[in-house]
């Protein structure tokens, strides 16, 4: 976990997960709210991967990404102890926003699909153009063919 | 708060809450995951109003809701400390499923939207028809014409 | 839930919070590390009731509260749609660090009674003495001879 | 992250994890009870390093550990994308309970100390004998001579 997971030839980020008690609830599942912060993961280890790190890029330029839409397909729950695996994949680069598609898999099956539009801002809360480097480091995989699991059964 | 907030004549149901310190990120506002809580303590709330309690009902149905599709517009954000507003509306009243309409509210302004499918579930998780007695008391509900706040917007 | 609950006579802050999904594991309880937050909320709600607000506090002064010691003994697990109550006492106030001995309540029994020490900081994160004003709003607290529930036990 | 870390001669376990803006609060540090998470995952990871994992062990033989016991102490924050060590050690190996060391650290540094007692218990919530495999895994690591970061310094 030191190094941070490779973008697959496909432009798909793949980072595995654990399961612990902190994710389930009281209907022995992971509760609803917490694939999100999974998918967050996902997304912070894929702009890691490109040489990017939200606290960094903060204090260099006062920039950071806000979450405006998020759409969440539940398909099959997660439970303790289940090895996941978060896939990645940039689905479109905006002057000032991303879109980002999603899944929460275990083995080949995807258990949640995720559809995300994030927006860069100032530190005063404006839509802000993302750092040149940024889209610079973006842009190769923003047209990739092929998506995240199964998104061909949205 | 020993009493669950009523529903108004709207069929808006409205439960206050207070942003902590848990419920807020780095970025210094509450975060994005956060706000799908929020609303499921709203709905919760709605439910306990009407006299269903969730571990009740699954001891004596061996049913719970499981949340099969989820859509969150965040319009701004919302900061330690700020009474918030979750309202929530009974959009549609499925055999086995509910569809709810929610916002998280400050003041008269709504900070996040959300969308919501919800599965009625046996123990062994798989969809069942939503118990008689819930049905008849969610039924009134179902058919108002105000929605939640600002929903006109979307 | 719009005002802040009242301190009692014998010095104990009590604030009512109810179970959610979010707060539980699958063990069917709520989660050991969210008790803390439920401390945070009673301990943020007796500043509040004294006029104290966090975020107005750091914003006028550049001071907040850290967590520097906190020892937790659980005795009973709370459940999926309990009531809560949470007792928060001082129990000492020093130059730049407060006391507090907290107990999570159902009925009239202590689940979790927990003890902690707070430091101020400045917004560097070193030590700071507390504000004149707060200190002074503390102070007829610090003393109170009767405890918080079951601290007798300890 | 697919093979659980090894347990080092010394008997510590060491489980490297990240932080991510879900761990953080509004006072830009990750929130204090989310360092009781991290340690979850280190005795988690520990159990599983010996072949235990939670939701086998329950459904084979009905058991759980509670914590019943937990002395945090806060010496330094960490901050979103620190790479943090959750180290673990078992401290003493009890009938039906565990004693466990652990320390949450960033390089060399060590910023937060926990001491856990948990217990072993079936499924009504009463205290129960670990399990004799359990126990016999455990037994080599419980008179560990060194400990986890710092704990001389307590």
């Amino acid at each position: 976990m030191t190094a941070a997971p490779a973008i697959a030839a496909d432009g798909v980020h793949r980072l595995v997960i654990r399961v612990y008690y902190e994710d389930t609830d009281a209907a022995g599942i992971v509760y609803h709210a917490n694939y999100l912060k999974f998918a967050e993961r996902g997304r912070t280890e894929f702009l890691r991967r490109l040489g990017f790190e939200h606290r960094k890029m903060r204090q260099a330029t006062g920039l950071a990404f806000a979450v405006r839409h998020c759409r969440a397909d539940y398909r099959k729950p997660a439970r303790l102890d289940d090895e996941l695996t978060v896939e990645t994949r940039l689905a479109a680069l905006g002057g000032a926003s991303l879109e980002v598609e999603q899944a929460i898999c275990r083995g080949g099956e995807t258990l949640v699909r995720l559809d995300l539009r994030l927006a860069c801002l100032s530190a005063d809360g404006r839509a802000a153009r993302l750092p040149a480097e940024l889209r610079a480091a973006l842009a190769p995989f923003s047209r990739q063919a092929s998506g995240v699991s199964d998104s061909h059964g949205l």
